[in-house]
């Protein structure tokens, strides 16, 4: 009646172990052909489970962790305080909330749009308050845009694209020779081209994901390759998602927000979180600009469907972390958070010394808190086992990020000073 | 180079209004076709909206909100003193925690299995914490199972199953005559039944949504129904996906998990949630169990795949809400929401009298929240025009539930205690 049902154990010299099952102990629901094609695990919890083989390998090291990009520095008082004050509040018939809206409370709302897009015309309705900005990326791309459209990602970028793009079935194969998937356009940003794509002989595609400053290479565009990118997406009727989850980090006059770019509310969404600004990586808040200009190709407003999918498939983020997030925004809120950040930047540009003393070449670091260090020639997974093994510190495969991503290790500036500045001199006594 | 770009205003005797845009205004990308196929808003929502428009219309009448399902009482102290506390660690050296496991805290994990299922032989590490069901249910629906799988619901139902279900693509079109989607399949519900679908002509699908206690008849199945769903499933090879987001309330002995049932780990996922059982609607925490029996046709673990989901579009639920949810299954915290979960069926037990009391039928209310009204022969969303117009009393039609919804309408019971009594003396005067 079923599919035959057995389980693959695994292969030996090549053949496949396969063990017949009763039938009765398999359902007759086919696996998802989209999950069949995912290249192993996700990066980061793959990254995690390295991390703890080392530890069991090496018990007594003294592990530095500058893989995942996690948050390390305490949250400032006022933040919290005015989420326990919430919290307690919860415990009052007065103070008691349920539901909030799905799209966030708008309050919030306003001031993201204020804080963040002030005179750039981006009004509260089009700013969605959600619990993170991965989450929203699978949103965006599984539910709102569906399967039948293209798609376009920088390589190397953050994973989470192409993989949620592959799990909703726009992807083709996966070939082994190129580590790309067909129907993917991967847009090469590297040094030779000044980390932005050569738009000239990139292919359109319905959407093209970008990220600035960039996860991994730490890279901010300039002003001038956003708007060749807005005017690249406008003639060929793309639509940018954009994400500016690093924007908090932007250290000279590149764009904080796409919107900064003329004509860009009739292209792009905006993807960004508190995350990386505000130590919120467990708290969980982020935010999607969807501009009411943005329009499908046959004039319906892509912020009504967007809507529509917040409102049936979500139920808002935490009102704990949003009143968490609203404390973010007050004057002293932000003004503290601005000290933290600075603290990462300054860890950042510690690991930029300690590899330039290599020799090496180290981008990012600058308007990112993210290092992109290049080892010409090398194997990204190579020299990741090299600096783990040497120097007990997790970085990240730059391969990890997209074939792109070869040759380079992706170093995170997230952690307590006084354990960068070890990082630092282990790494500095690397080829000693 | 790209469809027409216009926007329809309306339509007007009939003909629809279309005003041709510039071509410059719209993205070339199409609008996703399982978007188009929704009908109208999501339920909850629609029923706000004409929540606002009474009270604009009658801006000094005492509103009464029955309809969505949104609980009222404060948190027990001992719950928020628990968030409180993990907020206040955020803001310290040794208290700061970043990223959490992306499957939630394995203390919380193993607190869920323990509470919830003890002696059902579900595991930790088959426990997904997740920030409530709705979540689940897209991600799940949407993420995990594709397009490619058929699907049943029961009849009434709760809304988020089939739209989603629409949104990934796996209905046909909506038929205006029936209320129906073709390619689903819809089990009816109701007194005649015992509020139990008769399996015996009910089509196979790969997927069967079925939720109980039920939302919205606020029927649980008993023992043996659900023996009966389960041994279809098997004869089958169909997954059960079983939403007990209401077990708190159930007060005789029907089964409060779909594990209870023997063979229910090889057919079955389990959604469930903190929303209703201990107030959190708002501060956001739920679960899926997965269990490791669970195969697809060609014996590949359904676990697996999940698990990649949610490490791929998931961060994690909020660390707040978790430590909210581990304090909430301490004997304490589960102790306080017992009382909280009394107080809400001793609602659900007046309203069900005032029903009564005019001689109509109200079902549920034993074992949920909801009271299902019978009025029969009427148009559901004319009753609740009717009751509000009359009693300024907010409930939801049953027709919003899907075609067999017709004739009823949900009433909540969450609410204050003196709010639910004045609902329940305006509702004796209905027809006075």
């Amino acid at each position: 009646m079923f599919p035959s049902c057995s389980l693959l154990l695994g292969t030996l010299r090549g053949i496949s172990i396969i063990v017949p099952l009763p039938s009765s102990s398999c359902t007759g629901v086919p696996r998802n052909v989209n999950m069949e094609k995912l290249q192993t695990g996700y990066l980061f919890p793959e990254i995690g489970m390295r991390e703890s083989e080392h530890t069991q390998k090496y018990p007594h090291a003294r592990l530095i962790r500058l893989g995942i990009g996690d948050t390390t520095e305490p949250i400032p008082d006022i933040i919290t305080s005015a989420m326990a004050e919430h919290v307690y509040a919860l415990s009052t018939v007065k103070g008691y909330r349920g539901y909030g809206a799905e799209q966030g409370n708008m309050e919030l709302r306003m001031a993201i749009a204020e804080t963040f897009y002030r005179n750039l015309g981006v009004k509260g309705n089009e700013v969605f308050v959600s619990d993170g900005a991965q989450c929203d990326i699978s949103r965006l791309q599984q539910l709102l845009l569906g399967s039948n459209v293209s798609m376009a990602v920088q390589d190397p970028s953050f994973p989470a694209y192409i993989d949620c793009g592959v799990i909703v079935g726009r992807a083709g194969n996966f070939q082994e020779k190129t580590g790309t998937y067909d129907n993917i356009v991967y847009m090469k940003c590297g040094p030779e081209n000044n980390f932005f794509p050569d738009l000239s002989t990139t292919s359109r595609t319905d959407i093209i994901f970008f990220c600035s400053p960039n996860n991994p290479t730490g890279y901010a565009a300039s002003r001038q390759q956003l708007q060749q990118l807005v005017d690249f997406a406008k003639a060929n009727g793309s639509m940018i998602i954009y994400d500016s989850a690093y924007a908090a980090y932007v250290t000279d006059d590149s764009p904080r927000s796409i919107f900064e770019i003329p004509g860009a509310k009739e292209v792009a969404i905006e993807i960004s979180s508190f995350s990386k600004f505000a130590g919120f990586t467990g708290v969980r808040l982020g935010w999607t600009v969807v501009p009411e200009e943005l329009l499908y190709s046959n004039g319906f407003p892509v912020m009504k469907d967007y809507n529509r999918i917040v409102c049936t498939c979500f139920n808002g983020a935490s009102s704990v972390a949003q009143a968490g997030g609203l404390a973010c925004l007050s004057k002293e809120g932000y003004q503290a958070l601005t000290t933290v950040v600075d603290y990462y930047k300054g860890n950042a540009e510690i690991l930029v010394d300690a590899f330039s003393s290599l020799g090496l070449k180290a981008y990012g670091g600058k308007n990112a808190p993210y290092v992109w260090v290049h080892f010409p020639g090398m194997s990204s997974w190579d020299v990741f086992n090299e600096i783990l093994e040497k120097t007990h510190i997790v970085t990240i495969p730059g391969r990890g990020f997209g074939p792109g991503g070869e040759g380079y290790v992706r170093v995170s500036g997230f952690g307590h000073r006084e354990r960068i500045l070890e990082a630092s001199m282990r790494l500095k006594n690397l080829y000693k």
